[in-house]
């Protein structure tokens, strides 16, 4: 069934306006009396669509139910920036897999380190990207992408995280020791191409970071997040 | 260290010959007495350049190990072809991650079916893309793809393997529970974008094939061999 989110939670009713409701005016060409879901905040409604105008769909909520698809586990991604458009795959791969939350950081070895202005622009196209992932794969949340931060913010954000990692190429303890199946929360950091530098690894261990490995082979920076978030899950209980 | 995979075993000496031994020679521009890895059929061999012709680049064997990199567990990839160049993607990822061997799969909802001539072409392309992936990671051996097979003849391959699972949007056991670290061989069978038929579902189960699921979110086509693989590999202890 086709899926929406919504800002404002829907209670008999639910109203969907701006670019979906176009959408589903015009390109789905869905009718009253047609079923649709709106997702807000991890619930799911399924709907009867009542009235559709041009920048409105107005729904009758048949029932309520928490989202299947929403992980237990709140999971936030700090990426170090990769080169060119490696960070859209990120995006896309670990919003399906269940991450909450991407936080895109600017280390040491970052090659790419956009200005303000270029980094509104490319968080932009991020956060649609997760939007599309999130209604594709049937989450409850829209994960929010935010703007990068500094490596030094983002030890600092960590600390809101009950489990905090980082995938770190030196060596470090196995994601299965973790007991990730216990926590609410989870801080996943990982590196640009070059990896962290020494000063970077000893800080992230200093603010209570642990090291983790993901095995003996060499992941592409890219591949990384997309491994960890899987096995991050699976040990979560979540797939 | 520069890794190149050659098909001889060396024994005090080693050979580089073809492309390599042109890229040696002309891109990386290494001279003799510069050290390299050589590997074959999962054992690196660190050596020494003592000649370097046009053709052919002659090493001295320092020592000899079996490739960290390589996973314990062979793990065969029965992958549904999927639209467009999503299969580049897929080859690129799970041989990163471990996978031994790729066999493209023709099912019923396949969009992409190739005629002899597309398929040997694309199969050299997914090739090349294993051994460059294998190279970048530190495999110990060159991942085969193989030319695409029928879902009959897939179901037979699958038989060869300790552990023969298919990842079933249907629903099924969880990945967790198929003792994958006691296991030294396993096939795992992953369907294209529509799905596996229910006839097809049906077949793998009475080739005894076990359904597995990924989870609840719905994972794209080409998301779930690359998420499938990095939990088996964590399973089997190599992550």
């Amino acid at each position: 069934m086709p899926r929406f989110f919504v800002s404002v939670p829907p209670t008999d009713t639910a109203v969907i306006t701006g670019e979906d409701a176009v959408h589903i005016g015009r390109s789905l060409r869905m009718r009253p009396g047609e079923r649709l879901t709106v997702c807000c905040d991890g619930t799911d409604h399924e709907c009867e669509i009542e009235a559709i105008t041009s920048d409105e769909v107005r729904c009758r909520v048949l029932s309520s139910a928490p989202t299947e698809g929403e992980p237990r586990l709140r999971l936030t991604l700090f990426q170090a920036l990769p080169k060119s458009d490696k960070m859209e795959l990120i995006v896309q791969k670990t919003v399906e897999l269940g991450v909450s939350e991407i936080v895109p950081v600017v280390t040491e070895r970052c090659v790419s380190r956009p200005d303000d202005k270029s980094a509104a622009k490319k968080t932009e196209r991020w956060q649609k990207i997760a939007l599309s992932a999130a209604k594709q794969c049937g989450r409850g949340i829209i994960p929010t992408v935010s703007l990068p931060v500094s490596f030094e913010k983002c030890l600092g954000l960590c600390k809101e995280s009950e489990r905090r990692l980082f995938c770190y190429e030196g060596g470090g303890e196995s994601l299965t020791a973790q007991r990730l199946d216990e926590a609410g929360s989870a801080a996943l950091l990982i590196g640009p191409e070059g990896g962290f530098s020494d000063e970077e690894a000893a800080a992230a261990k200093a603010a209570g970071l642990v090291p983790v490995t993901l095995g003996k082979r060499i992941l592409r920076c890219e591949t990384a997040p997309i491994a960890a978030t899987a096995a991050v899950m699976l040990l979560a209980g979540e797939m």
